[in-house]
């Protein structure tokens, strides 16, 4: 009792003017909580293999960090592998490496002149490889076309804006080959952040700007509104230990760089969203990304950017890393269907 | 503790097949949720007037129940003609009483040949007259059109589908005047939910279908998914006494109609979701109709049904009706941009 009341006077404490009033803050009880009724048998098998491989506390432990989510991506390459048909080749592109995943059975006329490239997730410190390939293979199969996915430098060796800096030589590379309205960038959670960046930074180097782009699980902005408490606590895990939310990306890879820093958070700046191309958002609905999503789809939209959101029910944060279910193929269709209303189709 | 084994236990017998599993089951412990970061300071001023005018128990007392939301409507109907100058006028329109309203400014132009008809919310029991007005007057009034909001009949006094033959009544005289493409419907809650069944009930009737429809805060399907769970607690309410939704709608409205049933349900009939017209979906992040909309922006997607999908973090259910935020106004500029994209202009 004592506990809980020194927990509230803290979170008095911590919040600015009108938030201090006890009464917008919601004592939520404890409860049960189903599975969500919308879900597929084989999503709620899913819930249970992701329950099996969940991250064990490596807090600070780096190296293990970052060999767990090996094997983690690697288990699900394998799945990825079952379910689609392609070929994978490690290249170099703008002095960057890449996997670039094409379909086995070749790339139809439809989207011969069309590309993709995918940034990787991986909480700006793991994914690459593997990780790479699971966020691709999936896209390049259910559209039929060519996905580069870029091996980004990551944190803590290195930091903003370093990652945009290595999407961006391979989009400039691609510019020789590809129209830019026929190139569509896309990434899940930190993948997704990179992505929103790297169209301001491509903005900043005066380059035209990609068709579409696709930021999934995360986007150009700080993780803001109730998902960021709601996740925790309806995925089986803790509440946040703190009381608001900081107004950067929490992650040595942002460290330094202003939440006013256009460039670093452009969907928290008028001018980069209207520059924005098309852009789709999509994440579970039990992520901690939903809120930050829904409002920056609200931002693009009254700016005048395409822009559509679509949300699975019970559904957690990368939910579609896992393809053994029909939310997986619909999410993979989804992104199929913008990219190709989307992109143009003429040569360069 | 015996208590909550018995809760989880219950839940088990409760739930089928694998949703039994007690892994698949979260047990979400009591935390604190602060309104959403994303808010505007009005809004934070707003939520505490709504919780001062949280409607008391009142369960079963039908009387009371409309004597109190009768002066809740009442009193969001003066904010709103505060705020918005418009005209009212009430009259009958193929035999069903209606409430018209337009700009006092008169409807510009390019606004002349078109009209919406608003399905006021109220739980299929109240809502006519004062609560009508709150949900036509700001649409009217942001985007400089004539709405016509329906006095359909109400339950428990009568039954569905008396709501959908009362709306389609009045679209059936509309068409007279209006071209089918130049007509929206909309409506909020169980104005959702009858807003998207008399688009099945339209096609019933071999009627053209409108132009564009807006099912704001419920629509044409049974409340589904976690967003159903998670509305009481994160709201300042109680957790839902159940473990498992049913598959229709809880309410004497629609007692004893099937959820097989396309008309009555047709978000769930890939016939009648093929047939439906572009439809905007909004909510408040909180609101228990979430999980329903996003399943239902999916399926529409997914039929190739132009549809839009707009979450107010933080908010709770039918927050439009109060308009003294910004977040309000943008809920009603984006019905407004969404009707003008989709509504044609030809005379009849």
């Amino acid at each position: 009792m004592i506990k809980r009341l020194c927990f509230v006077l803290a979170c008095m404490a911590a919040m600015p003017a009108i938030a201090a009033s006890p009464d917008t803050i919601v004592r939520v009880p404890a409860f049960t909580l189903p599975p969500s009724s919308q879900l597929s048998d084989a999503a709620k098998a899913v819930l249970l293999r992701m329950q099996a491989e969940t991250a064990p506390d490596l807090k600070g432990d780096l190296a293990r960090q970052r060999a767990f989510y090996q094997t983690w991506n690697d288990n699900r390459l394998k799945e990825m592998h079952r379910r689609f048909a392609t070929v994978e080749t490690h290249r170099t592109i703008g002095g960057v490496g890449v996997d670039v995943v094409v379909p086995k059975a070749g790339v139809p006329t439809r989207n011969a002149r069309r590309v993709l490239i995918n940034v990787h997730g991986g909480a700006f410190m793991w994914g690459a490889g593997s990780g790479a390939l699971v966020e691709a293979i999936p896209v390049a199969a259910t559209m039929g076309i060519k996905v580069v996915t870029v091996d980004y430098r990551l944190t803590p060796e290195h930091r903003y804006p370093a990652a945009s800096e290595d999407v961006v030589a391979v989009y400039r590379e691609l510019l020789k080959t590809y129209a830019p309205q026929n190139i569509a960038i896309y990434g899940c959670s930190a993948g997704g952040v990179i992505t929103a960046q790297s169209v301001a930074w491509i903005r900043k180097q005066h380059l035209p700007r990609p068709g579409a782009i696709g930021t999934f699980c995360g986007t150009g902005a700080s993780y803001s509104g109730d998902s960021a408490f709601l996740a925790g606590p309806i995925t089986g895990g803790a509440p946040l230990p703190v009381t608001s939310l900081p107004d950067t990306l929490p992650t040595a890879y942002m460290a330094g760089v202003a939440a006013s820093d256009p460039v670093a958070y452009p969907l928290g700046s008028d001018d980069e969203i209207k520059a924005f191309p098309p852009t789709l958002m999509l994440a579970g609905g039990r992520d901690f990304a939903v809120s930050a999503l829904t409002l920056a789809h609200r931002r693009l939209a009254r700016a005048g950017v395409p822009s559509e959101l679509f949300l699975f029910d019970g559904l957690p944060h990368a939910f579609f890393m896992w393809p053994d279910m029909p939310e997986s193929t619909e999410a993979f269709e989804i992104m199929a269907r913008f990219f190709d209303a989307h992109l143009g189709k003429a040569p360069r």
